[in-house]
């Protein structure tokens, strides 16, 4: 039978429900389709740089860029649109103000995260840094959302590894909501919940996954999803706009090690990667931690989560926590 | 570029992008598994029952039921665990207390919901709404979720048609929502929100899929997915549970009509159906009305989506609900 859990971050309930993952379709192996190094047709391969939108940013390197930075050509939002609304009290309409951007992780199209060396996870990661900074100096921007969907059940729609960074011109429910429990929290206990999660976590150890000195990585307790992982600053950092250069190569190997042990220890599933920041203009909030998600896509949303807003995970966090470790212990570290 | 819209429901933003559709993986017809008409493997089909657990409900005819009702053989949430509370501040569990049952729909393996006659969907109406009515009556039932996953894509891990219903002991962070933003429109305006967007759609048109004397289907304003239905009653009803007899031959008419018009009109997509009512105990209020939500699952949520909360659609619903009424107009009514 279940167990409810409740976040204390939003307050939300999850469902896990271990017994379930006895039912006909459990966790399968992902199939990844194979993919060559380099691909003509594909838009994000050297040679096709023109087939892009102009490019915003190129981090030099290799025998021609190390990553890209251009406008996404399908962009859900644009800059160039209007923020203005209109419509009257049940069809309110906005403009869709914003920015749609795609990095280019990397030149070589079918190279994955996990298996980029450390140095150049971290180019990217200081790469992500630097576009949430720039979105953010801009005076509309209310949100910087910095994602990666790996995989056909993430969302993928292009082999060639990339990620993308949407700022919006809204404050987004989801950033708000997280922004008010922490808030809340803070106003009642002083002190932030991520670091106050932190504290017991680190200890307990049944949920932690790995830690190093400035970063920890953990399965969270009301975890949604089989193997979902937290990655947060041990310091007070409420954005990942400030995010230091010093932090980058302790993150980028703690990143790494993360994704090779969902890699080896889950059977490799298609992956959501999410950067979940404070609101623009909340960057020195003392009740927020910048944290990365991980949300493996093993179970597929249905109906009741749909339904309910309330998420039911097979495996505790605990059993993916203590996989994970023994993943990473037969990982070898870089 | 996209368009911002807001539902008045929920008070939430989705993001109009029809641009999108364009992109390298657009909507495509989903390749239904070639099913037989009875499985031997199957513990849904008939000569099977005693591979479900003991029966709560069956309904006759045919030559051996017509549907059967049993608990959920993997459940995640049962009547038998408890409902208390435990743990501290940031790790917050309770049992998990509830009901978990399934709704075989139809003895034939490979029968479809739209392709039921209007009586037997009009039979499962009814079941559902007794279910809905008999876990009402428990003490400790918050609220009812009724939900059907159709195919892969909508999470469904078994062929055989069938639906599910759950009970929770909480009421879910979704149907609190909603019930609350009902709830402030009813003090703000005197009115219910769910009302005042029938007055608003019914004679507009637009988004109008199809009208009957007692219920109308629209493709509401904020549709968060290509395609999105509501059915809502054109009379004051709360909740699903309250629906009468003499009311269902005609809601099984237009469900079928509508199921229809997607298979037909909308490349015959995966879908979940949702009965969102609201919370047990709040039958009558004024303030909201129950709606059956058929949500195609023809895009996936990604990064951006799970991220912020807000989803991005690459279909109007004015474009969707055009395209309904036209397959329609193709689909012999019944």
């Amino acid at each position: 039978m279940g167990t409810l859990r409740q976040d204390p971050t939003t307050g939300g309930w999850v469902i896990l429900a271990p017994e379930r993952s006895g039912r006909p379709v459990g966790m399968r192996r992902h199939q990844r389709p194979d993919l060559p190094f380099f691909d003509p047709a594909c838009p994000f391969c050297p040679g096709n740089e023109h087939r892009t939108p102009p490019e915003i940013v190129r981090v030099p390197g290799g025998e021609q860029w190390r990553h890209r930075v251009v406008p996404n050509r399908f962009p859900a939002l644009s800059s160039e649109s209007s923020g203005e609304t209109s419509g009257d009290g049940n069809a309110r309409e906005m403009g869709g103000l914003g920015a749609h951007e795609v990095v280019i992780e990397s030149p070589v199209h079918d190279e994955r995260l996990d298996e980029m060396d450390v140095d150049r996870i971290g180019s990217l990661l200081r790469l992500w840094r630097d576009r949430a900074l720039a979105l953010s100096a801009e005076p509309w921007v209310r949100a910087v959302v910095i994602f990666k969907n790996f995989g056909d059940r993430a969302g993928t729609t292009l082999d060639h590894p990339h990620s993308q960074i949407m700022a919006t011109a809204v404050c987004p429910p989801e950033l708000q909501h997280r922004s008010e429990v922490a808030a809340a929290y803070l106003e009642k206990t002083g002190r932030s919940v991520y670091s106050d999660v932190l504290k017991d976590e680190l200890p307990a150890g049944e949920r932690l996954v790995a830690v190093r000195d400035s970063f920890a990585a953990i399965a969270p307790f009301a975890s949604r999803a089989p193997f979902e992982t937290w990655i947060l600053p041990r310091e007070q950092q409420a954005s990942f706009a400030e995010l230091r250069d010093d932090q980058v190569p302790e993150l980028a190997a703690l990143l790494k090690s993360v994704l090779s042990g969902l890699r080896h220890g889950a059977k490799d599933p298609d992956y959501n990667l999410l950067v979940q920041s404070a609101p623009v203009g909340e960057e020195s909030s003392r009740s927020y931690l910048w944290h990365l998600v991980i949300l493996p896509r093993i179970a597929t949303a249905a109906g009741f989560e749909l339904g309910s807003g309330m998420s039911i995970n097979c495996v505790a966090p605990e059993q993916a926590a203590g996989v994970m470790r023994e993943a990473l212990a037969r990982v070898p570290a870089r």
